[in-house]
């Protein structure tokens, strides 16, 4: 079996949100391998975008800032990549509910204009998308597998539905090899931290740092959680195997834990802090999922993937990293 | 139990998609039924509208045209209206593929702007969406029930499963009641004959009474077929029931029957024509599902719906439809 240097050394990578936590994370990783890497954002300032995510290694990628909304550089940009690593997308499911059109034109149309691009001008490019478990709803058993039915509970979870889909379609129907990973909640170094908008985990630890008492909302709810090291060796194990193509697999992490428990965790990780636990806001109840942590067994079995860093490991590694450089993230 | 005059007696519906094969053949029913009918339709020559298919009653609905992604006027047309039989749709699969944008602004976009602007200014509406057997893709057994995956095999299929988990989202988040049936191959008088943009039996209907030759590509694959009066039953079942809000049900036919015998059968019921059996074209292969055939139990159970017309008689009352008026159909 070839390495990941031998596979992506020299080869040309093209990540979209690539200013983005995952998105940068991943190009810092390419970039160690070999690979020649263009990032496209957008900096839109509500989303995950951040120049500071590329500092140090900012002069080794080719950094495009575009929306994946503009068809032309797009089709552009798609132009000679052996891979396409297609995370970009409007994460946050109360935006979604405000403003249900942006989360269509960014999740739905543009992954849409993206695959046309694709088949035009490039249809031997391999595509990895960045899906979520935001799919599945309220799950009906744990751990949930790929076989559960999908009910999204928010217009971000229909819309991603619907770009997941295109990209199966593409690969199944027009041979533009494509899959997709259905990230469960994802965390470490280079996320947004300055609100809620991505994971309810960034604003805990911005508190936390900041010697502010964060909410838990809830409680009781379980969760898993993968640390964005794991997340990103998922992503280059897809792109490196031909097995994945047309192929969803679930990512999911190595411990299921309550978030009074995670909250406990963080206060450690930081060596102290305060949390109060809530009842949910009523805006927030309606579209909660209650329980959710995912079996993962399927790409463990096809593409030999399984989460390594610990959650306490993570999120040691996460404080220590907003401690250095929080002034970056607010 | 109150009958259906009780129900939809001097209340007000719109359907969007009215002057196609099922919203026309609706509107006709309601207005038996006293209901103040009105109906939207874009007319678009290639899609199933045509002014024919409300003559005889014109006069007692309200005809508008216009176009489900006309946010204003849809805006407009949504007030004061109890129930919303959103039947507009583009409902070809190969147009979807090769003009997959337009498709997401009709399946998708659209729908999204009709529900958000009943939200705003006519949040009492009930709404019947009507969704698709397509959404399943390949079944993986038979008969597919609700709890079957939705892998659809082209883009019509991703974007009407956007369409209808809009509806079931809205039902259930912001209280808009709302379900979605999801029609197998529903036939009848009133549907496009001219090509097979709607369903492949409309094209044999239009040659096997003009005495030409149909071609029955396949043959072997089984199907189930839904004539129209009671897809327009189940419709009406659907908004009479608080019942059916938030709920998906699958249409389905009195019996299954592969495609050579269907053709059999319309040769029958033209008392003479001829067929031939030919192997599918590429691009219509790849996405072929094979055999597909519904359980529609769950309405059954929920509703009491049950399909009344057999297959021979609900192709005779076609045939005879459209010996008499084909000319309004080509």
């Amino acid at each position: 079996m070839k390495s990941f240097e031998e596979i992506f050394g020299l080869r040309r990578a093209l990540i979209t949100g690539g200013l983005g936590f995952l998105g940068s994370t991943l190009a810092e990783r390419l970039v160690q391998l070999g690979c020649e890497v263009t990032v496209v954002d957008s900096l839109i300032p509500e989303y995950g975008g951040n120049l500071f995510n590329v500092a140090g290694f900012e002069q080794k990628i080719r950094v495009n800032v575009s929306d994946v909304r503009d068809e032309h550089s797009m089709k552009y940009l798609v132009r000679n990549q052996d891979y396409l690593f297609n995370l970009a997308g409007q994460t946050s499911h109360m935006d979604s509910m405000r403003r249900p059109v942006s989360d269509l034109e960014i999740n739905c149309h543009a992954q849409l204009s993206i695959l046309e691009a694709c088949r035009e001008v490039n249809p031997e490019i391999k595509i990895i998308f960045a899906s979520t478990r935001q799919l599945y709803g309220r799950p009906d058993y744990l751990p949930v597998d790929e076989k559960h039915l999908l009910r999204p509970v928010d217009v971000n979870g229909v819309n991603k539905m619907a770009g997941e889909g295109y990209h199966i379609l593409y690969n199944n129907v027009y041979g533009i090899r494509a899959c997709a990973l259905r990230l469960t909640n994802t965390y470490g170094p280079r996320m947004r931290i300055k609100d809620a908008r991505q994971t309810f985990l960034g604003i805990w630890i911005r508190q936390v740092i900041q010697n502010q008492p964060f909410e838990v909302w809830g409680g009781e709810q379980l969760r898993d959680f993968t640390y964005a090291d794991d997340c990103v060796d998922a992503m280059l194990l897809a792109a490196a195997s031909e097995k994945a193509n047309g192929r969803i697999y679930n990512l999911g992490g190595c411990e299921v834990v309550n978030l009074a428990k995670l909250a406990e965790m963080l206060v450690q990780a930081n060596r102290g802090g305060e949390f109060e636990v809530k009842t949910f806001p009523p805006d927030r109840k309606q579209i909660d999922i209650g329980d959710y942590y995912s079996d993962w067994g399927l790409i463990g079995e096809e593409l030999g993937w399984s989460p390594r860093i610990s959650l306490s490991e993570g999120l040691e590694l996460s404080v220590g990293f907003y401690k250095k450089n929080l002034s970056h993230y607010l």
